[in-house]
């Protein structure tokens, strides 16, 4: 099963459009450090650079000086969670057909692409990647077929299932579209005389972009000239916008959704610490992921806060490996501990989930080996038990270390003196509007469950290697 | 109109597929410079490299040794002539249908492109880039339908019209074509149990395979296990070779089309000497290009054959360019004459061709400013009057200085004492097969002309600027 | 004024001591990121690698796995404020004379160089670099002439004044050396049979090594075989410990000058928090460098700690520029405001300095922007109103916002409702033996005073742009 | 043994000087593919950039244009034929002292180093390369001590032994100096109100310079202003112009000693046809080395002369392994014989010389595989027997196939029919004045020998794996 974390970024009626996306996925590069890439429309040609790496590889001046011609403009970053991260794969997705070229750039998962690919290779489609925006494209080109180009999108919509928040360009507007049960984030913003949309908006605060609203589950927004028209996609389904955005994907300075992602954390510490009371000598989060709940834990707890893992900031990816004998090494390297807090204390960690369990487990032993007397940690999203089809990658099922153990087993596996989560219903509390999120991955209650799931993944096998 | 020189190469049975196959695009390096692939078989899985610049830049030991895994591979290299040179159009060119993997390599130039794309499209197709291979591959898509893939392919020749050379890898076969006039070369050889195929044989003296023969005008060759079954793909045409390989593009060391290419070269050089005696100190050709026909030249008439500009070995790309007022630099820099060969003599020069006259007219005055007595020019082939639409680059019609300048004019602007062309009659003299060769290019009998072809070009305008 | 920031690591008998190096200079790459080199011996050979850029990028697994040899190793990583960034300049410094190898690598900042300098060239020395590190080597040259390498040293050390921390590696010594005052930190570990020496202890945990403690001022220690003898160089003096490595440039889980850097910093928060009372509707860092004050801030103050605002990790070191009208564009690239925590909220702020104050006034005017109602700025050490001679790059002075401004014109600058400083006094109360530090950056009482210095800088002019 | 090919250029008042010593190197870069430097001075300032790789590697337009001021300047290109490739060796080699900067640029190779390092290391001298520029730097220094310059070079040019042509540039002087013998090549010239200075005047004609002069041995010519002034340093000593730029070193288009190297390639092929008379189907050279001696032995002998062996021109420096199967891989590599030419041929083959006799070796037992009737072999210098001091690398002399082995066995080693060398006679016969020359590595007569030379080498052990 193929997963992409991805961020999005377009912009309408900007003379500087290339170098604003640029900046806009600059912004939001915690969603995707894989491949990159603007496409730019001027009114009469269509212009595209994309390539690995962060965005500040991709691109130099020359392409946003110069080469990158044109005043809307949309970009992409990803990713991608299986081996098949080429050129090839990277976004936004150009074509071209029926006399115009299009770009489309996707954020999500659909769940019925093998049925849907075999029945365009039945009618002679050709497939040059795995991705779904590929398959999305032959989809409003077979509707299409010199017709209306926003009718053609909304039937190709009605035809996938899953989750796909996208920025479609085509010739002079620029689509953005969520899907009906509203997965990932969208929203829409103006600087100026322009229109700028982003997964988060954060993008936004960089450019001094001012926030206007989420793009609804199931709306297709149509930006032309002046004009902003919103249609609305295939039939209405519940919301169910993924909770995991806010417990940890988006950045804390984000809006997803409508929430403000830092009082969300926030909230989830205080109601964390409310459902587990215990006493400790300080609160410390894991870095970074964990710091915005424990400042929520420390302040309803009362307790004090202390930074007392620190982060080496040069940690980069490519990385010579240590000798055999130096044990947890990977742990380390990221995070030392300041050992004189450690020593002889009553740890209380604060983390924001545990997916597998092992890196947690490292540092905890580290934590043992410093003379720490107790060590007792509190979650603030509950046990992640499921697998996600919707564009979160937490591994294959058999990885969840919450999936196939109970509370205390982990505690045990990970060392710990005691353990607590965040109950469901205190994660609804730390919400604004609890029933529209999803939460599959704590409850196995999927709102669409993808093509001949049973446990166990197929496409991925077949085609990660070759392409 | 798009133009693209390029170079192919396959191979069939050997535990070393990927490796042969690196070293079969090196040896035909000259044949395109600019991208080259690598695509791989291993009996279930298809494995792909592909990049822009030289042989060696794409390639290094990690893909040849390790992942470019299976015992049949297919190269490509490739030398655009339009500013298109994205990595999106390097080959072979990889797509999924059907439920299978194919890669397609190709080398020549399409002529109903155009109007295939429209039909295409309008049936809902989607295009990636502007190759033909991505055309080619639509076609057989569309006729294939569950059914033979021999049959689909040969459906699909029928339907293009052009120049195409190709190797086609599908599956567990390896398939060479050669269009009915047999523009392209590409021929058949054999190492231990494996066959070999490349556009030129200087490919299997480097890897010490035996030349078979040469791919027949209109023939397919369908090569499974160990067994080779040659199909006929429509009907037959008159062959209409490429003079061009012989006179300038292949390799001296190469056989094309059945013909050893220093011999051809050697041989017009000698035609040349009886056409247009002339005294003279010595012979001399312009490096490389005019060595062998310079050499023919020498023996026929009995004069020395002197090298008397030497060439810079270490001229590359990219160049820092020299101040103002240094004139005829980027002659100088690549050539260098002899100063004291030069003062005071009667030069008998010998070159291959002249295209636009201009770099020609630049080393003839240096050769004047160094005190050349006389400078006669004989050039081995007749005047190139009309472009080429199979695949060799002339730049377009207007650039051509044959096309509205006599042989006077000619020698005048180039600053000669006299200039003679071979005759088409002498270049036929030249060749086994006189009648079985395209001379289009002197002649202005196109064996089939381009659609809505009138002198001007229409395609490339529209979609190189974008790509 | 040359000024430069470095970093140290040595190992002695260790069978992958290249290896160590790397992780040693890794952990310590706050240090520095210009240029990073290590140096091995293998008992007769002396091997070098150097480059410019971060440690990850300057070292493959080749040079650490093969090339480096030997088990002794020197490395050095750097950061200079001049402009002569050069390859050149990079360190270990390595020569040979009287018949070895040496390398020497260095910490610190010499302030008699141009009167050496001038003196050995008039005795027939020649100068390849402007590093303190190949005069010290010349110096060491010729006092040694044929005899003692300790004496040597001492004797060059008795000539040179400056701040120092030193590691040469001679034959099978290394050699570990402070000056006198102890200026710059380094520190003596273990870890099995080897020893080890870095900077900062957090090099030391990131190989699992311990701490035995840190070289004294005018301490020379030798290592050779098992044996370490600890020698004393010239007259001792007063011990003069950078507080700045306390306040900022130390990692907070480091121990430098046997101090914890984590403690000091949380004391000097809680210290300011009782020197300047004041209520808030929180406290909050800016980050990173205010956190840990921040922190003792909060739990002396009582109030609530928030990290408000969020640091963008993918910041890196070369960037495109925004257009023209995107103002205070660099202060927001870095970090972004969580607007909900602002608006309406009185804040306290609390850094850990100031020195120009551009970037702070322009992250306090976002502030205003997003309704902050009162802006408070508590700083963790007193006003710097002098440069520094020993190695800590504040710019010259006339850019020290402090040496000209009191602390009412700083706050009106900046644009606060209130600023304190933390004072001498408090500083003082923050560390162990308050009488051991340099604090002439706060006072401008120089332990010794650059050559010539009337407040303008000399050779810097002379040799920056050449080299 | 330390030895080195290197290419120098110098050029005095030029408002472009950095950008014509690029096109000075750019054309000499036969001369030494391994590193390339520039170092310009501007009347008040001296910069250098200096790098490893082909000369257009290691300069960009930024360089050229606007970093490397000024209207002087000195290049060098090096080929080092001992491990030490590094970028600290790579010259011009820039130091300080005595108040200015000055940067030497060296071809040749001095044969007194150890004993000059060991009495500069015993006072107190410190090395960093294993230059023989640094070398002669410290013995300027040494002899300066603030008196004059031109008479410190005299001095350090009486200490030193061996090969030296050098350019030095310090302050508003630049300096050409050959040594007594003038064993390396080094001339003059002129570009409008520029002088300009090279190893080879093939640098000279890209630049549009004109030939004045080659510099004389013994010669120290000090331009300053608009002067050239003559020095003549130490007692005269025999011409000892090295035979071998003649025979194989330098571009056939440079004159060099005065000489033009295309007319003495050419002469020595025919004197070679008149001493070792032959019949053959025709007579070819191995390319491209003995393609201007093979042109005068076919002129002479009046057989026709072919060009049947075909080079690869894009065979560059790194490169694949092919599998273990492929012998004689890398010859083939290179040069392919075209089939056709060779089958019951009697070949004559024309070669500039033999050195270990194994890349022959390989190439004949190909053209004896393509059927070759009978292989005869003509080299166009006398058997090198002796290892060079002066700045050729033939290797040591164990790998000399002609120290040990006399002619017939070595054409039986390689496999031919028969084979004659050049005699010296010959040899002194090709060139204007045969007793200005070098002949050691044919006769053994060194004009000098290097320090405790007695057949092995000593220096080369200790220190080329370190550096």
């Amino acid at each position: 099963m193929k997963k992409e974390y991805c961020g999005l970024f377009g912009i309408y009626n900007h003379s500087e459009a290339a170098r604003m996306a640029y900046f806009g996925l600059y912004a939001q590069q915690h969603r995707g450090q894989e491949s990159a890439g603007i496409v730019t429309w001027d009114g009469s040609k269509i212009r595209e650079q994309k390539g690995m790496g962060l965005v500040p590889d991709v691109f130099n001046e020359r392409h946003l000086g110069k080469e990158l011609k044109g005043n809307v403009a949309v970009g992409h970053i990803r990713y991608s969670t299986t081996g098949a991260s080429l050129i090839r794969n990277a976004q936004p997705f150009l074509v071209r057909f029926g006399g115009m070229h299009m770009a489309l750039a996707h954020n999500g998962n659909l769940i019925n692409t093998l049925e849907l690919r075999q029945e365009l290779e039945a009618q002679g489609s050709i497939f040059q990647t795995t991705n779904d925006s590929e398959l999305f494209m032959h989809l409003i080109a077979r509707y299409m077929n010199g017709g209306n180009l926003e009718e053609a999108v909304a039937k190709a919509c009605a035809k996938v299932k899953g989750a796909y928040s996208m920025l479609l360009l085509a010739n002079n507007k620029l689509i953005a579209i969520k899907d009906p049960h509203g997965f990932r984030p969208l929203s829409l913003g103006r600087v100026g005389d322009s229109y700028v949309l982003a997964s988060e908006t954060c993008a936004f605060d960089l450019l001094e972009a001012e926030y206007m609203r989420s793009i609804e589950p199931g709306e297709m927004l149509v930006i032309e000239d002046k004009c902003v028209e919103s249609h609305s996609i295939g039939e209405p389904r519940p919301k169910r916008q993924c909770i995991f955005e806010l417990i940890y994907f988006a950045r804390p300075d984000s809006r997803v959704f409508g929430e403000t992602v830092y009082d969300c954390r926030k909230c989830m510490g205080k109601v964390l610490a409310r459902e587990a009371e215990v006493s400790g000598d300080f609160v410390m989060p894991f870095p970074d992921s964990g710091v915005f709940a424990a400042v929520g834990f420390a302040h309803e707890s009362g307790l004090p806060f202390e930074a007392a893992m620190i982060r080496n900031h040069y940690v980069g990816r490519t990385f010579i490996q240590p000798s055999q004998d130096m044990r947890d090494f990977s742990t380390r390297v990221k995070i030392n501990p300041v050992k004189s807090m450690i020593r002889d204390k009553k740890l209380l960690i604060v983390d924001d989930s545990i997916v597998r369990g092992t890196t947690i487990r490292s540092r905890v032993k580290k934590l043992r080996e410093l003379g720490a007397r107790e060590i007792h940690m509190r979650v603030s999203c509950p046990p992640i038990r499921f697998p996600c089809f919707y564009g979160i990658d937490f591994s294959s099922k058999g990885e969840l270390i919450a999936a196939y153990n109970d509370v205390d087993e982990i505690a045990r596996f990970i060392g710990l003196d005691s353990l607590h989560y965040l109950t469901i219903e205190g994660l609804r509390n730390s919400v604004s509007n609890p029933d529209d999120f999803c939460m599959a991955c704590f409850t196995g209650e999927y709102p669409m469950k993808p093509e001949g799931w049973a446990g166990k993944m197929c496409l991925e096998d077949e085609v990660a290697v070759s392409w």
